[in-house]
């Protein structure tokens, strides 16, 4: 492993700031920095052809596929595998500006600045942009890199209805990228993400670099307990089976479970809902969810085991009755540790403060890490937001995860040996 | 006071049977027992109609006030204040058939009974029907009691907008019942309601008759807690300001806190709303209400600070503001204790097991008690079910009931001496 960097190249963060603002315009959502563009629709549509315009302007080869996944290839009669980094671009419907678009924006920087430079590569550098991967229209999340990777097949794919009515397959046809690039996509030489972090960790240790190893571990489950509705008056509380006490109990205990079993586990109660839900009555239900995440899969079962004991036993001392239902049950991810170490070793050669850390959240990478070699890059999120267009993150940040990035596929393409 | 009654008269449970079946009949809501009247709709109107057309077939004096309240006075040339039952017949949207209905449809009941006998009365008797005692169409509840006692200025009832759009007044109008009869109405010698007990207890007790010794007081909070808005997987527990589970937590105090008062203390959580309440976002504010009763102010009110207190603290703890709004509040509400000495004492000289006991809801007969001496008769829910179609109480028990009514009025009118 080198410990110095290939060369003083740097990336140009005037021009990464200006296509982010460029691409940000699409969609706007008046008032603020933010966007709206949901997967498939006009708004993505036109988010697209901005970024294929670009792609296309800087000579390289832009495949689509069969789910709308967009690569872009450097031009090359070299046939190894290219080094690979992307995310996607569309957002939730109160998106902001970075969560995903900086991580195909950085790319095509990362590749302009090479494609300017004089520097050999023994392979080609690829930027992509994969479709969906908020889940915000279309269910499942992750879907272009997950259909990618043969994760599931095309024609399931297609056929997934969105929250307002249309197919995946006919929104496809519709805007114009149902691509001919084969399904499953080429295997890169090594895949490398650079995303804003979406959580407030390295802004409060003043870091300037996240070094992701993996993604955590997710179980979402929602819960349903079932007792007798009473008036709040007349049933004395020793004679009640209250479905609502059970449900904020285990709330409570969500909580509490989480910091026992401590960092990096987490425990969020999100959603809340009590039938009939009014002042005066002892609910007749109350309904649910928990979402539990860590980094190892060991200790995730036993807190979800932990949690359902605890539940199970406050329904039945309450004279409740309780059912569980798994939403969601992804296995944590764990990165490469080569090219975790590649970025790390970069991110200390240019000097940037860094701390490994988890993903929280799940994303593209976490998808090509099946079939190569993969790790993440993370940027400092202002407050911790994302999802909504008050997204922040500074221009000394943009400009420091977009040089990781660049002398990262530096790096993978020209020597360091990662298989 | 007497410990042995004065006849052996008894009430028709038969006819009082068909009376709350054929009232039941109007608004009846198929496929039920129950029926559907809300205060001054068209079913009310059809509903005041057939138990008026009952009053006037027994040759009483009816009586409608400008609020619709409507009284009737067995005809006498004795001046004497009546001794007076009553209670509503409106009913909330899942009402059942006893609710209300039994303590007008009783005390028609008992009138008969004494006019068909040969006794002679020192006052004479009044059984009345109040206008909008659930609240349900109008608020607030126990309107008709609340203005017949002076409570509100009748302009001001008759102003108030229903949850459909009319006006009181207007209502009142468009279904014929803005009598003439002054407001506020005449004082009764004593007033007594029967009514269901709408809560578990004397059936758990088993126990005939509930001698109603006043009102628990009711104190309704809305509580909202207003945090940070955050990823569930990308923010770590140390660094959350989670409002949901300073409302759970809240929540869960509640009850353990009515457990410690004790009883006659309940404490009940009915609503709770979540924002934006998704299953992978830390809420940005939660919201819930707390109904605290008690028969006793004093210990009412130190549990709602106790209650306010161990909120603050867990909001402060958790970074979250924290504010409260007094939806309702009223205090207790003491009855006669001479006039809950003689349904004592009656249900005793009848041979029903009988527990002194407090209401956990509200009644009319706690407006009246603000002008005369007042108490109330409870008759066994089963299940303890109520507002709800599949409201039940057998025929024994209602027999039981209206017995206890018949000669608490009877030694009411003639000879305990209660002024």
């Amino acid at each position: 492993m080198h410990d110095v960097i290939h060369s003083d190249l740097q990336i140009d963060v005037n021009r990464l700031s200006r296509r982010l603002a460029a691409l940000a315009a699409i969609g706007a959502i008046e008032g603020t920095e933010g966007c709206a563009r949901l997967a498939l629709t006009d708004e993505d549509r036109a988010g697209r052809d901005l970024v294929v315009t670009w792609m296309r302007d800087l000579g390289l080869d832009v495949t689509i596929d069969g789910i709308g996944n967009v690569i872009a290839v450097m031009s090359t009669k070299n046939a190894a595998a290219p080094v690979m980094c992307g995310s996607h671009i569309d957002t939730v419907r109160t998106g902001g500006r970075y969560d995903g678009n900086l991580g195909v924006l950085a790319g095509l920087e990362v590749i302009e600045t090479v494609l300017a430079s004089n520097i050999e590569l023994d392979r080609p550098l690829a930027v992509g942009f994969f479709t969906d991967e908020e889940g915000s229209r279309f269910q499942p999340d992750m879907l272009g890199s997950l259909v990618y990777v043969g994760g599931m097949p095309l024609e399931e794919a297609l056929d997934i209805e969105g929250i307002d009515g249309p197919r995946v397959g006919e929104e496809l046809e519709r805007i114009g990228y149902a691509g001919p690039a084969p399904i499953p996509g080429f295997v890169p030489h090594a895949f490398v993400e650079l995303h804003i972090e979406q959580g407030p960790i390295l802004e409060v240790e003043n870091t300037t670099i996240g070094v992701v190893t993996g993604v955590q571990g997710i179980s979402w489950q929602e819960v349903t307990v079932t007792g007798q509705s009473n008036h709040a008056g007349t049933t004395p509380m020793s004679l009640r089976r209250d479905p609502g006490y059970v449900a904020t109990a285990c709330a409570t205990f969500a909580r509490e479970l989480a910091l026992e079993v401590g960092h990096p586990q987490v425990a969020t109660v999100g959603r809340f809902q009590f039938a009939p839900n009014l002042v005066n009555v002892v609910p007749a239900s109350a309904t649910f969810t928990v979402d539990l995440r860590n980094t190892d899969d060991s200790i995730l079962q036993r807190t979800e085991e932990r949690f359902r004991a605890f539940a199970e036993e406050t329904a039945a001392a309450q004279g409740c009755t309780i059912e569980f239902e798994t939403l969601a049950r992804f296995e944590p991810v764990k990165f490469d540790e080569r090219v975790v170490d590649v970025v790390e070793s970069v991110t200390n050669a240019l000097g940037h403060s860094n701390n490994r850390m988890p993903s929280g959240a799940g994303h593209d990478a976490q998808m090509l890490s099946r079939v190569c070699p993969t790790a993440m890059i993370f940027t400092p999120s202002q407050n911790g937001l994302s999802h909504n267009p008050a997204e922040y993150t500074s221009p000394a940040d943009l400009e420091a995860g977009a040089n990781v990035l660049l002398h990262t596929m530096l790096r993978l393409a020209n020597g360091d040996e990662i298989t």
